[in-house]
């Protein structure tokens, strides 16, 4: 049920996505080709839940909600620089830098960070111009110099350092936590929704996103390369400091069992309506890659 | 006069610029040291005067013009990197990249670019929401896929290649054009103006945007090192093609000629309140760096 959901709103993502009107050239064709990796869309996907969470229509928002997989797979192509982490592989395929070389895929990721304001400002049925500004201040806030470019320079300064807990999690608040929080609070805002309810939204993507990481650095020691699509235990071979690294393996289930009932909780007000992020909460601390 | 009208202009986009509220860090450290390079503002002045040619008030539009700055920053970074143009230099100090590092240099270019959209998603009094949306997807427009990045794409894919006039001409109207042409609207469309003026806008900075480019490129061979804060001769060096190497200088001259005088006639509809605009166009043409 949960999965068929899922699916279903990733459908409606890769739909709107497949037939964005790009002229095709070298430029476009290397955008296309990380945007068509086939990611989770879990950016988009917590948007639309987010607005039907308060009631509203997800297919009203959704060239906003398609924007932050924009922003995604943005910092993902810079990410993957060798001038940054230098990861040749990204979700089991050539990174975009690897296929087009450095120079394409710096300016692939500009333009897909370009054309994404360019998407959050477009005309969307029954959404008001205030609360679209809003949003676009907002996303821009959490994807750059406060929120998902700092955390990038704190992990790049963090190598081969050991981190205490609260340093590991500004690095995820930021790197992560500020972009899906962004995404949440989109979905709300665009829909309507009041003070209050965008207010739980923020709380629920706080508490998914930590967990969200800490199972993450579950799997990289307990997963299986093939089913992760990138090598395991890779933060073990590049000395990251990762929950289970601080907190011991116990610990870090324990954090991440404790994260998703804050997330749980954050919902109450919302009712109904949220048990797909309700669902969404305990499928992040189940899933397997 | 003029210098006094352009100092003015440049002096108020310096001072918003300067009272950003940037944590410090090394992060904006590194935003800061490309953006208070000293450029000449061209953009964010083309705004401002383009919303007093068509009787709109300056300062109320400034964090939007200032967006501009953010960009053109951003491009420039980006561009010094040495898997795109490999400067060292940039208006005559080091590269961003070259104090800071590639990685580093990358995130400030990134962070840059994201800020300008939350200033141009800044509520501005008397403006609009309507034409502050407008504003932001075509400023998208002059700078992603279709503008400024596609023109450094194909400034790369040039690289060494002898071009037609009609070659060059493509690469300058994405990569530099775009954006002017962008600055312009903006300044004409958040001051309310009229469609008729906003073409005429547009007109004029289509036509200042090649003037502009030509004159560089006559500089290039013209002008001396001191001057220019770049090595002179640097296209000759490079084989790039340009407008004296495929018109010859004397051809390249009256082309420069035929572009100012386009600028003056789309001015005219706007009357006396376009005067710093004509003075600009003419600068442009008669500078020395």
């Amino acid at each position: 049920m949960f999965k068929e959901d899922l699916e279903a709103y990733a459908r409606l993502v890769d739909t709107y996505l497949a037939q964005l009107p790009w002229e095709k050239n070298t430029l476009t064709e290397s955008m296309k080709y990380s945007l068509e990796a086939g990611g989770k869309r879990i950016r988009p996907v917590l948007a639309l839940a987010a607005a039907e969470a308060v009631g509203g229509d997800k297919e009203a928002i959704l060239p906003a909600a398609c924007a932050l997989e924009l922003i995604h797979t943005y910092s993902l192509i810079h990410d993957d620089l060798p001038a940054m982490d230098d990861d040749d592989y990204r979700r089991g395929r050539l990174a975009n830098h690897k296929v087009f070389g450095e120079g394409q895929a710096i300016l692939a990721g500009d333009a897909l960070l370009t054309y994404a304001f360019e998407l959050l400002a477009q005309p969307l049925k029954g959404v008001t111009l205030e609360s679209q500004l809003r949003v676009i201040r907002e996303v821009a806030q959490g994807a750059g110099y406060q929120g998902m470019v700092k955390g990038q320079i704190l992990d790049l300064a963090a190598e081969k350092k050991q981190l205490t807990l609260s340093e590991v999690e500004e690095i995820h608040r930021c790197k992560t936590g500020a972009l899906l929080i962004a995404s949440a609070r989109l979905g709300g805002i665009l829909a309507g929704g009041t003070e209050e309810e965008i207010l739980a939204l923020t709380r629920y993507a706080t508490a998914i996103g930590l967990a969200f990481q800490i199972k993450d650095d579950i799997l990289d020691i307990e997963g299986d390369s093939a089913t992760l699509g990138k090598p395991a235990q890779s933060d073990l071979r590049q000395e990251k400091s990762t929950y289970p690294s601080i907190l011991g393996m116990e610990g870090a289930k324990k954090e991440l069992e404790h994260k998703t009932e804050e997330a749980h909780k954050a919902l109450e007000i919302l009712g109904e309506r949220a048990s797909f992020l309700h669902e969404l909460a305990d499928y992040i601390a189940q899933r397997k890659h």
